[in-house]
């Protein structure tokens, strides 16, 4: 018999330590949202292929894990092509089941709704440290919310999630994808290169102002709308003196301002207006940001307002603003400042090798787990000694019976 | 745009008031196993497919959903059969990853192990009333214990469990296959048909005994050991004397006595020996056992002694016990109860229309958050009269901010 011993390339077995801080890590997210009045919503892992391949995914639509038909509807004879075989697939993320859900149940649903999904989601990547073909997400949305209450209630409750981690240091960016459109416009560059010239923006504190220059100038841009443009970077901690260069629309300008400064006087936490700040997807319509731990390039989280893409699936405008946590970088992080899940519930061992007593030991064992301690009965083994220290080792006090 | 908005078919969305029975259940499974010494263990979703086809999973092989190759590795050009399609498939159990991760790891893990696994499993069978296509399992398994202390624990375990969510009457009935097989033998019954035997006993419960002598002439048995064997089902209340007419092997009478006696002597349960209990899997070794409530035929969970499947994946000798109960049965029972999740935190909605004050009120909210209370702020809609109400069907406090 073939058996392989090691999990799918990509995917991972956990064993009980590491399976231990994620279950911590997520019953603090859980009860930590739950005080924002966030619900948990659960939806399949499997998703149908036409919502996967709907164009709203970008590059993970060429990631997906696909299903096979089943039955009579798997007609071998007759294939052109992959979508003759298939009839769905693993979801890359957890915003296509969200927007799917909403759209089938928005009736039953309080509105605004705050929403919370955690689950798995798959991408059939190239494997890499921290990138794993099967990764755990963590969705936090308002639904049907227009105004900017939406943004300062998901930050401030990320922000008090990664606090109650005991994270200490951390800045959460913020940019706007009206202010990034605006830039472009006020120099007069062209608006069908908009999202090559993010691409270049996006790489400031990599390559800084100098290297974006050069990557701007390679599109074939006019070099004096790129000078005008890239001098908007220049001075940025004024928001105000900001918004006045690139004559901002007074609303956007307001809105932006009142984000920053209710969770500024909210929360103890850095936040900054960050121009340079894109993130990938196309549908963000309004703020957008980021979270990360100073120091490290890579976020933890991000998320933005997207109030186009309900109405794509649901047929219904429905204003929307997400905030996800990147799960599987936190632990990773939690793991590099050797975290540890603080011990709550007393752990003893009882070691017996007389079987007309045993009876009589489980009856104390029970009361000892009704008080919500954590009691493992054992017989003892030859070689108690060894048998001893492992226990001890897991944590457990020994007592002979 | 072609967009699916129901789940794929024999899949499950959650709305909150679901997702919040499931979660509460599932908090008070994980504590009262973490109490009886059991450690959450993860494994993928996605397992090789030469590991789901290797004969351990009787029927449920039949139902895989399988995960098509990707890149290169799919060769629409050179298909012979299906398998040449895939290299993966969605698992239809929780054992086979558990063996795998096991047959790897053994030598980080305690012996024996208490090993709690929770997820979902996916089987393309044809939808009905509870049965999904994508299910939620609850394994719990001690790898390694030899002695019937394995099983005493599990059956204590489970009941504790169902205890603690105010399950009142529920039986557990254990058998043996040991037993089982020593009553075929005892009256000369062809071992040969063991498995008709099986099947047609195990339908005692619904068509009685002169239902199972029927099924049992129908293989073309010998009527008089037919009536013999029957005859061993009249009075079996008394275990001892039972043994002693089928001449069972006093070591496992002893096993079984033991379980009985420990378990009635620490569990206040009904606990019974039931010599018609036959479970579908081929491949237990030893004691089996049920769980139902009440007056309900179809069970809540089940498990069983498999000595030897572990030895298949690791090449070491494993004893293994396990009790899996049907997460989705126990959660349509509890629905059916009208079951509602207890109310442990505080509940509050401010309503409030005047942006000045937001942060004001964003300052007090985050202080009644901390003290552990869900509040949602909201801002006041035009039909306050309707925005209350609805704040209010949801089980909120509503105060005007």
């Amino acid at each position: 018999m073939t058996f392989i011993k090691t999990p799918v390339k990509g995917m991972r077995d956990f064993l009980p330590k590491e399976m231990a801080v994620r279950e911590y890590v997520l019953s603090v997210m859980k009860d930590t949202y739950e005080n924002f009045g966030f619900q948990l919503i659960g939806t399949p892992t499997v998703e149908h292929i036409e919502n996967l391949t709907s164009k709203q995914g970008g590059e993970n639509e060429k990631l997906i894990f696909k299903i096979l038909k089943r039955g009579e509807k798997l007609d071998l004879e007759n294939i052109q092509s992959e979508n003759d075989l298939v009839d769905a697939g693993l979801r890359y993320d957890l915003t296509v089941p969200l927007a799917r859900l909403y759209a089938g149940n928005m009736n039953n649903l309080p509105m605004p709704f705050r929403a919370l999904q955690i689950g798995y989601s798959y991408r059939a990547e190239r494997p890499q440290r921290g990138r794993y073909r099967e990764l755990m997400q963590c969705d936090l949305d308002i639904l049907g919310e227009k105004s900017n209450l939406a943004e300062i209630e998901l930050i401030s409750a990320v922000v008090t999630f990664l606090k109650r981690l005991n994270f200490k240091s951390f800045t959460v960016r913020i940019n706007d994808r009206r202010i990034l459109t605006r830039m472009i416009e006020v120099v007069g560059l062209p608006e069908e290169k908009q999202e090559d010239i993010f691409i270049a923006l996006d790489k400031m504190d990599k390559i800084g102002i100098e290297g974006v220059r050069e990557e701007l100038l390679k599109l074939e841009l006019d070099s004096t709308k790129v000078d005008a443009y890239l001098a908007f970077f220049a001075n940025t901690t004024d928001f105000a003196t900001f918004c006045e260069q690139i004559h901002l629309d007074n609303d956007v300008c307001i809105f932006m301002e009142q984000i920053l400064d209710n969770v500024k006087k909210v929360q103890d936490v850095t936040l900054v207006f960050d121009p340079t700040l894109v993130r990938g997807m196309g549908y963000y319509t309004g703020p957008i940001f980021e979270i990360a731990a100073d120091g490290l390039a890579s976020s933890i989280g991000g998320g933005g307002r997207y109030d186009t893409m309900i109405e794509k699936f649901a047929n219904v405008s429905v204003s929307a603003v997400g905030f996800s946590i990147g799960f599987e970088r936190l632990l990773l992080l939690l793991q590099e400042r050797d975290f540890r899940v603080p011990v709550v519930k007393e752990k003893k061992a009882f070691v017996f090798q007389n079987d007309e007593k045993l009876s009589e030991l489980l009856c104390m064992v029970k009361d000892l787990r009704e008080k919500g301690q954590i009691v493992k009965v054992v017989r003892k083994s030859k070689n108690f000694k060894f048998q001893r220290e492992s226990l001890i080792n897991e944590g457990y006090q020994v007592e002979e019976w």
